[in-house]
């Protein structure tokens, strides 16, 4: 097979789609060794820049790995962590039982800005103390999956950093503090491209979407408790949910 | 500012982070025209292909976009569309009030066999008249936003294909049907790369993930009655969800 040299479409892109197709269709099976670069040049008749780009877009793709020294194979599939019984609540600190698989949890204290005082519904700036910014990691078993960003407005909780810090259990942080926990949630999920920090805070190497869980949570006074993301590792995970009706 | 020429990462994985930092940064704005593969040559002291590799990378990542004759631009942030109200049952067909957002619809009679006997529970082989397999799209304001495809046994809705060819309404098609009804949602929501045939129904250009929903909707006689997968345009839909909790 040859490919067309006088389509308005470029070599490089016409050899990623064949390359493509042969994985998609079995043809180079998952964990499978493609050709050397000098076979395909030969095979198709390319040149040597033409096949590197082509190569080069499907490892960014995460279709193909390169490991040194051995060659380029067909990247196998991830081993997807699935999050049983998602729900808006999944990802919240303060709707947390436990805090066993908040990993490298920090808290400081942030002040109150426009855009997290309409979040949160409180006027606009000094009047109240600010809020807690808490970031910490969701692990799975072949490293970090999610990182997640909670803020909680210090004057529901104002011994929160104090009570983390003591590593205090849930249920007695929270305890009398009923009218301030979450009891409804509104999640937005989107997926994005992830900027260069987060590739690093989550080790990804090949594809870099993230899958983003944004939840408001309300508590039963119906002021906003807690507003936290949750960015995921869209390679990673799944979400499992499941849901009634009468 | 000059590359590290005797870095082991490449020069062009070099200027690809330099070019997204620019991005990132908005020192490079969002719509904006970049420099031309010369002034970047001459800038960094690079040369052509290092260049085009890096600019292909990241327009293939939705970074960048080239318009003919006119240059490379930072690409706009594309619009999404809130699907509200998102819950395991929101792509169902049985599910559904109305059918006038089930855009292209067809339906066609396929038989069963191992694997979705599986998912049916239904006893393997000839013993049941098979499975309707209904394809449609959801569209949106830029175009198309999923393609759905829905699996229902024919068993419990022997004329649906008759059904739905007259435009009947749901309401009549599952009027007696109560026992057949969704009733309880399982959904695994999940992102893969779509494959080319799949960014070619969705019309995707630039970002080639797919956000994925896959619901088993059971009826009240506990009989899985629907199996529906939705795959989105990640860079598309955003899914807005609420929840309560007593």
């Amino acid at each position: 097979m040859k490919l067309n040299k006088r389509s308005s479409q470029p070599l490089y892109a016409q050899l990623k789609d064949l390359l493509q197709e042969r994985i998609e269709s079995g043809f180079y099976g998952a964990g499978e060794q493609i050709p050397s670069e000098q076979v395909l040049c030969k095979e198709l008749d390319l040149s040597r820049p033409t096949v590197r780009q082509a190569i080069a877009e499907l490892v960014s793709e995460g279709y193909l790995e390169i490991i040194k020294g051995k060659g380029t194979f067909v990247a196998a599939e991830p081993s997807k962590t699935e999050i049983r019984g998602f729900s808006p609540f999944t990802f919240s600190l303060l709707a947390a039982r436990q805090l066993e698989d908040f990993q490298n949890l920090t808290i400081e204290r942030v002040q109150g800005d426009a855009e997290k005082d309409q979040i949160f519904e409180l006027s606009e700036g000094a009047g109240h103390p600010g809020y807690w910014s808490i970031r910490w990691q969701m692990a799975g078993e072949d490293g970090t999956l999610a990182v997640c960003h909670s803020l909680v407005p210090i004057y529901m909780f104002p011994e929160l950093a104090a009570d983390l810090e003591a590593e205090r259990r849930m249920i007695d942080i929270t305890a009398n503090k009923y009218a301030y926990l979450p009891q409804k949630a509104s999640a937005r999920l989107m997926v994005r491209t992830a900027t260069r920090q987060e590739t690093e805070s989550l080790e990804m190497d090949r594809l870099s979407q993230l899958l983003i869980v944004q939840s408001k949570l309300k508590s039963r006074s119906g002021n906003c408790c807690e507003y936290v993301t949750s960015m995921m590792r869209s390679d990673a995970v799944i979400l499992a949910m499941d849901a009634g009706r009468s």
